[in-house]
């Protein structure tokens, strides 16, 4: 099998790594800056590197495109004539819905798009933060889309369990698009808003414990890729939003009114859903 | 100098165990729970023990009050006779204007409380959570009042040191609940708020990431303590809650206009104060 990896950053890199690792025997990296395609051949990442697709695509029968959401439907129209017959693309975009929209329409009959999302970010950028070990134990979802044909799903969930991810689990774009909006994209835009407080000082940090330190971890944001993620995602996030203020809300009338049983059967609702949890 | 500490819990009892590696020669163990002061005897972590506590207050010198904050005025008038002359006391509270008030109050001309706060939160309850490193490397604040004498607040400084403890900061009682419904109040409202959202669910974990488990991990909160503290913060709490929420408000207005540029600037503000802190 021939995997084209298109973008080696700490994603594609990490993929790279970790299938070469499991002996997949040809991985054509693919990237517009030189020097990563130099280190990655070199740091043998990688069998074959190029900066320009076209003779990579042609030989792949997988293409992985780890790349912003806004540049994965561009890219297919773009380079949709050097599509191999039968050829498996995927993706690994934090946000399904309006990419999955966007890339079926440019996504010619002979090839099959398998959408997918790696449950692992990175905090290091670039094929420097990539690891061979990145994705042991890590979760993946899978939105799989009618035209997908169950074989070529199947070959892309093989992969990600070469990839060392444990647990894989197949739902609907939208169940997903919702839930990350939930568990995901609140949590950043909470952490960015916290440390935007007009409340935040050179003091702060005489006052600040633990709490503080992990909530605004997050807030050491990708500007430009979160942007996409969240505008991407717009209606999702806004309901998560609106659900999470209904919350707050109730938080606030017990504190103003000083309602302490209801204080207390709030804390202990969140408190038995936590250890349920974990 | 003997030592008297009501409340032998995870922090009451971390300090008994530190000042006694450190070499105190008399720390007096004072707990409703006869079991509780059972197991520090016989563990070593006090000189001396008893379930009532007028014998103890009377010897003390130093009485700490590891108590609820509902608790602190309450016990010192209660046992306001068994002080001796000059006795110096101090407690552990996480809010302090509505403390001392309340316990001002009551304090007899010829005691001297000095009001502080270990900045060391305890997962483990009881005296089992209590070890004699507890509080290595912390941070506590010191919040004197006008009618404090400098050597008894140096006392307290200097058993914060002996402790463990690595920066002592003296802060007014007002900046101290500012700042703490800020960094402490505030990310406890928002974590047990996200766990109540009505997005929860049986499924949340498939999606969850680090983000997720890291910010909800104080939804597992103590219910009576933290209604007390909340309730007894009201003013810098509701205030810190609007702040966040205009700040909130700022990114859905950019992702409900589709203002990528403006979404941009929040995200890049935040990294900015966040590598500024960290």
């Amino acid at each position: 099998m021939n995997l084209a990896i298109v973008g080696l950053g700490a994603i594609g890199g990490s993929f790279a790594m970790s299938l070469m690792k499991k002996g997949y025997e040809r991985i054509i990296g693919i990237d517009i800056d030189e020097q990563t395609i130099d280190y990655a051949l070199k740091e043998q990442i990688i069998h074959e590197g190029m900066t320009s697709p076209e003779e990579g695509l042609k030989d792949a029968d997988v293409i992985m495109l780890t790349l912003y959401p806004s540049q994965i439907a561009p890219f297919v129209e773009q380079y949709r004539s050097y599509f191999r017959q039968g050829v498996v693309l995927t993706d690994v975009t934090g946000v399904k819905t309006s990419i999955i929209k966007e890339t079926t329409r440019v996504l010619p009959d002979h090839a099959d798009f398998i959408f997918a999302h790696p449950m692992r970010g990175s905090e290091k950028k670039g094929i420097a933060g990539a690891s061979a070990d990145k994705f042991e134990g890590a979760n993946a979802l899978i939105t799989p889309v009618p035209l997908n044909k169950e074989e070529n799903i199947l070959k892309i969930e093989t992969m990600y369990k070469d990839a060392g991810f444990s647990t894989l689990t197949r739902v609907t774009p939208e169940k997903h698009d919702e839930q990350i909006a939930y568990v995901s994209q609140l949590m950043h835009a909470l952490s960015v808003s916290v440390v935007n407080s007009s409340q935040a000082s050179d003091d702060t940090l005489l006052f600040a414990g633990n709490s503080f330190q992990e909530l605004t971890r997050i807030a050491d944001i990708n500007d430009s890729l979160w942007s996409e993620l969240f505008l991407n995602n717009k209606e999702a996030l806004l309901q998560s939003i609106t659900s999470f203020e209904a919350e707050l809300e109730t938080f606030k009338q017990a504190v103003e009114t000083d309602d302490e049983e209801a204080l207390k059967d709030f804390l202990t609702r969140a408190r038995e859903q936590r250890r349920n949890w974990y």
